[in-house]
């Protein structure tokens, strides 16, 4: 068995953020030598989520305006803590906070429009994202 | 170690659907020969989820209505690009689109009650989903 | 190869409840030998899911209510077979069911502030989680 594990790391501009990663999980994979094998790409972080789905501005901004309904900033119980990020930790959930993705032939096995986002829902901080492959 | 890749095909007759595959699955992992590992199960098309309930009629009509709730059919700006699906890339990312299933002396560990469902939401296209068996 | 399956067993007192499991995983972990791999947590029963978020009672209160907002405690169809536990079904989904934890040098490589749990959401009945690590 083979494996790889690396870790990307995000200090976005804005507190909330898409970015794309999937060429740079596509790197992982490359390095790993993974033949046949599953690609985790994880959030470590519990304000920030991982989101397969379409490269389209209009979605992502969909995307972002549905997660506001659903989780929207507010006062929470959690920020008597002193935190103010209550939001962004239920974002991180509805959102799913990583993915599986498959590798054949030593390469992402993906569909033809799923790209890999990083999802930041509390930004402005130092962050990281694992990306570990296992396989043959 | 041992791997196998199957894809499953689905052209549903309507806009939204839940089809269960879970013997389909099965048939996968019998065929890998896998005594031990995982079987991800994942929708390659991100208008469509995969769903790990009960085989139960009225609880899969309670399922599509909570995501007609969340994520209703409305005009979105992904809309603006042509396509009328924005909803169903919503929906999916509230299912989620894949599952990994553990794989216990050659079968599917599954509880028992849980299912898997390919979830569409914007059916009446061709579209796949990767069962990937990987383990020893 | 290596792999290792536990299952976990539950009963809780309360209805809903979430349960912090990563001492237990780590356990699975340890006793599996495994050096490089992934461990698999799933909730095997379809009214309840898994969780990984952070240690803190405020915010798992907001969790709970986030889930009771968006799948309220209500009459489902899903009720006409005798049931009366349709919102969990429904809060198992948005919450997810099952994690994917990598395993680095021998340990769960999570995240600084991650915990792993199990959420109930139709309790006071026996229920299980498996727990699988593959890898070398």
């Amino acid at each position: 068995m083979r494996s790889r594990t690396d870790y990307l790391f995000f200090e976005t501009a804005r507190r909330r953020e898409l970015v794309n990663i999937t060429a740079r999980v596509a790197q992982t994979v490359a390095a790993s030598g993974v033949q046949e094998g599953f690609c985790l790409v994880s959030a470590m972080h519990i304000t920030s989520g991982v989101w397969v789905n379409d490269e389209e501005p209009g979605l992502k901004e969909d995307f972002m305006e549905l997660l506001e309904r659903l989780a929207p900033t507010a006062d929470y119980r959690h920020h008597r803590t002193g935190e103010d990020n209550g939001d962004a930790h239920l974002k991180r959930t509805l959102t799913g906070h990583q993915a599986v993705l498959p590798v054949t032939k030593g390469r992402l096995d993906l569909g033809p429009w799923e790209q890999v986002f990083y999802a930041e829902f509390d930004g402005r901080r130092r962050k990281r994202v694992v990306v570990k492959v296992i396989g043959e």
